[in-house]
């Protein structure tokens, strides 16, 4: 028997494209519409406001239809408040467990519209009643007895919109392309750069080992004594390089100022590595002189937090790195909270770690040599993305030059 | 001084993304519009109308915004003749020249609505005033005194609409991974080269000398000998790799069924070249006894037609490569307008230069193990296609195989 | 002041190309050499025995021109004992550490040659004084007080000599090219599965969750049941994905028998980690028939050991995965020692934290879509490799159809 | 019946690989074979010979190897005069004709041995008897008549010697990284640019469009006025885009100093076509004062001679140019020989078409964005080659930034 409901969307449906992605997906999934009301915003700042009826050939897949739009930000005119099942045991997440999107989201609890914090992907809401507050939390944090939301009811999702200006930043997926102008694209992120910290964002780099190996260790470090980064987010692999480069000069045993393998330079980096255990952590090396300049030591002396979240081709690994890789994403996760803008260099593994706890508004700036690594950073990411197709080696450098000259002026 | 138009716009247009792409264009461009109506299909095959004013803070600018709309399928409400200008020499357009779309277009000549023959990206519009037509040509083609079509006025462009029910084809760019059920993916493209081939469609394939080198050349001798294929576009070290191995059993010396290097295997292609030289042609060498397998011969003993086009990178070349480009390039586009089909196998170079007379409803089907390749292919390429990232080695094989399976139901 | 020692090179050090990078290394770093004695092998089976003196303008570069050829298996013609210095505390190393090769190594202790066991590259030496024996050991494994080697006295490289046979395996670093005959290869590759299963050699598989996303699932889960495969190498994405497809047909939401994206698939792969979250392990959830089918259900029916490292990139993760990386790579060891074979399949991160684990004389097979990752793999691999640029959803099923004709004959 | 044959080496053998690789060939294709003499060189600079004798199960097989070896340089003791045979039609080779490497190469005529003129790869040898020169021909050049070499007999190939000094550029095939320090390599690349200068060598450029697409066509531009480069090897792309962006900005409608596209941008590079169409070539468009910057401009400032070779994908194309391929091709190879460098930047079509002219021993400086193209490159290039992974629009200008600050020191 056919069933039908009514949906409504309000904002700059049209040109954010989710007025296409809703006729699309109701067409894809075999379902009909039936437009009932239809405000177009007259002027360019006007917001829309749509109401459809969307019918399909039976019960189950009208929810099914409604579950995919109510991700795009349909929401049914009347609703009541949401469904709270306590989980049955930790990490055990009801049946019907409602699975977030990345978008701003809110829950209706007592008739009043909670704001659901630290929201990211693919994680679930708790909902603590007491403090009236809803939490975005992972599986793996869901504690037995957790009043956790089910179904789509009393969720609203807030889908984001085209900002009304030109931008640097592309919205939604953009294409990847190696042909574009390098240095105009890499002027445009240190602007941006600029333009974030002046209104006080913080500013994260995701960075691999590739930005050592690639001789751009110094770059970076430049940026971060300068103050542009506020949080640095590695594995235990450009710690190490960076570290071996400023005991030995080399990283994996290639000397970073000639490009020549160097004789003995294939132990160099446990030699780093054996140098911190002994010291006993990074900030010690640093703190004892051993440790001269570098990405690491910027960090440490200028108080930015790190974190080296570790990985199964780990040497060593440093006493700095976390080696639980659970326990790495929820130290990844408090920083990530009040940030801005994410640059990603150089790390598909780091990027899209940390590019799954990203909230859909923040700005990111994807680099990889690889254009199938920036695609995939792309479309895994956050609404306003740069993709850039480059050299870590010569983009940082540059990038450091754009901020020093644009500082300048 | 502020200027401004109005248009108008009509079909699919919001689940088309046109609407989408009409604010986005006028936006990014510095321009506004107000909506004066907006009549929506209520139904899913309902057409929607829409009507903007545009306004631009000059005429100039103004200008440019209509030049984009207008390729997306704007018009102005009330249209004169197009302008027609003679070239002043051969190979020399007039200023101001109109540029095609590779969409279906019309131009108003004496009050009529005349189609654009042959219509391809890139070109210009000749309009035989004695005959009546309009005729889509490269700009090498343009002969002096040829009437040249100038600004968009008199021209309308048919965007193309998202097809209404669930195609396995993605309307317009779609995403490329390499990361989907790749058996899956080659089932529905056999499925849809069975339904081309029943309603009557031509089907070509543009193929590089990878699938000789991957061992694939079986399959696709396979398939144009069971008529699949329509019309073959490639390069001179297909067929000489193909007829390399007929010969020898090498592909650049590599023996084809072991994947081991062959003794004396490097002068192999040449020698194949010197006995199709010695033979006069690849149809002579058929005719004589002299090649007995393989692509080139299929295509030969089944009358397809192949378009061998000469590059920088040639051995020999063979006696059949054009190796004059303009005239390769011409004798792809009489093969190219009443194609329904095009699957591109291994290679970039044909691939795009196929895909660049292609008008957009031809369906393309792009198979690369370079991901980046695939991602050109399907930006340039038509409005329904498919990407591949797959080994053509494999791929063929297996659709072949799918083929020869669903013939048999 | 000008130094020099003498060294001996034994075995078939022309053809295996180590006088070469013998030579090499020398000039490379500023040194001479006279050879003093030069026996050449007559035959193809002889071996050659080599004395030179090797000369450079100092001790310290001298020392570093000796480590070099030490790693290449040449020996100062008297041996005394090794050095061993006891670890000042657990994981630092003393000063001057040896660090390993990946080839079968000796070390001399009371005139003894003793092998070292579970040998594997950048570890390090310790000698067990009470049971004689000398164990290779990462830095995180080294407790304080162990008798760690130092210096390269004592010790001794045996270098992979070429087989004397025509090989499938490239002897040291392949090139790599997609270029190649694939099913021919694929042939070979079976070919060379059977003879290891023949040999009762172990066979492991590394694999990522490209095996499942695109379509692959099944052909590995029939070669872990007929007997193929001794272990699995994994992470939490590619037993997630595989429980997934088996619960509800999809692979990250997308139907892996169709290739269409299904309706609530976003959330199917977090409600297969709680369904085992609730089972409580991926052999509960076997044994409760919860799971039915698929990769990880073979497993645990035909007692397959499994190994699922975990990631920061993981959701979940699944109760199986084992979170800690230090630990991982740990359980991984235990797996390795006695491997004849290992087929890494379609993802980088594993292969290589498998390949780290390896001694130089287990064959590799590495298949990946991205040609820079199989030459990454080819470069840190074993001695005797095949690199396969290709798809692991046509490879895999391509490879399992051989297997099953070439064990019906 | 076992055959056999003595065959004789010279030269730095040993390290330079040419004795691993003729043990390897022969253990390959199933031979045998007897060190009869071993004098190996005591120093570093003394070279080293060899006499073997070499055993195959059949005079067919021993040939083969035979003439495997011939290629790496070996020879038989005592060799009698070249073997020449006329070719019976235009392009028509005799049967059993010699195939080139592109080493040095030497043919015994008349008791004299005749060095072969222009070398290159996959060529053959005329002796023109009169003037008693021998010449390496490409097959279309092939006349009737000519007096062809064929088989071995009396031909000596001169395989390269791996330089006695540390050098920039690696000895034969090199491995492709994209993680090394990429400002090193660039100052080291901007060092042998300077060096081949003042030694009097020419240097040639290859190029792809993407320098212009990617914002490098300045630097190029540059490094053109300034001298660097003796001539352009480059398609009709490349020469539209960088005219396109003199003209208008842009490229490929790509505004090169923002990243933004410009409205109306996709008609510029047929705007950028028709100009130089009516000014009848680049030169004249450059003298009418049309055309006044960029990589072109600076090519007919300076008197640089530059080939731009068609290709099917070409737009236009220019009037400048050369449609016809193997018209191309003999236009390239006119400027080859005299060449001491090659840098080949963004494009693989042209580099491996001008790769296939060179002899081995001009040293060739490969850089691509995409890892397959390098190592395709560096497989098929000169035995002294550097690859670097980058990205076109960071290394041109870095590079150009190099010169200039060693030009001043």
């Amino acid at each position: 028997m056919e069933s039908c409901r009514e949906i409504e969307l309000e904002g700059h449906i049209i040109d954010s494209g989710v007025m296409t992605l809703v006729f699309d997906r109701i067409m894809d999934m075999g379902g009909e519409f039936e437009i009932l009301t239809f405000n177009v915003g007259k002027l360019k700042t006007d917001t829309s406001y749509a109401r459809l009826r969307v019918t399909a050939p039976d019960d189950h897949l009208l929810d099914a239809i409604l579950s995919e739009l109510h991700r795009l930000g349909a929401r049914t005119p009347e609703i009541g408040d949401v469904t709270l099942v306590p989980a049955e045991g930790d990490r055990i997440l009801p049946k019907g467990f409602y699975s977030t999107t990345n978008h701003p989201t809110f829950v209706k609890y007592r008739d009043e519209w909670l704001p659901v914090e630290r929201i990211e992907m693919d994680c679930h809401i708790v909902v603590d009643e007491k403090e009236k507050r809803a939490i975005c939390t992972p599986i793996a944090k869901i504690k037995a007895g957790d009043a956790v939301v089910v179904s789509e009811t009393g969720v609203r999702v807030v889908y984001p919109e085209r900002p009304r200006k030109v931008s640097t930043f592309e919205f939604m997926h953009g294409t990847v392309s190696s042909e574009r102008p390098s240095e105009a694209i890499i002027g445009k992120i240190a602007r941006e750069i600029l333009r974030s910290k002046r209104k006080g964002e913080k500013i994260a780099l995701v960075g691999g080992p590739a930005i050592v190996h690639t001789g751009a260790a110094d770059a970076l470090a430049t940026m971060i004594r300068e103050g542009y980064i506020d949080v640095l987010f590695a594995g235990n692999a450009l710690a190490t390089h960076d570290i071996e480069s400023n005991l030995f000069g080399t990283s994996l045993g290639m000397n970073v100022k000639t490009g020549t393998l160097v004789t003995g330079g294939h132990k160099h980096h446990i030699r780093a590595i054996s140098e911190i255990m002994r010291a006993g952590s990074i900030k010690n090396a640093v703190d004892q002189g051993l440790v001269t300049g570098g990405i690491m030591y910027e960090c440490v002396k200028k108080g930015i937090p790190f974190v080296l979240a570790g990985s199964i081709r780990d040497d060593g690994p440093l006493p700095d790195t976390i080696t639980d890789v659970v326990e790495a994403q929820d130290t990844m996760r408090c920083h990530i909270h009040d940030l801005g803008m994410v640059v990603m260099v150089g790390t598909l593994l780091h990027s899209i770690a940390v590019g799954n706890c990203l909230p859909s508004y923040v700005k990111t700036v994807c680099v990889d040599i690889n254009p199938a690594s920036v695609t995939k950073l792309m479309d895994r990411g956050t609404t306003q993305a740069i993709g850039v197709v480059s050299d870590a080696g010569t983009f940082l450098p540059l990038l450091c030059e754009q901020l020093e000259k644009l500082e300048k002026c």
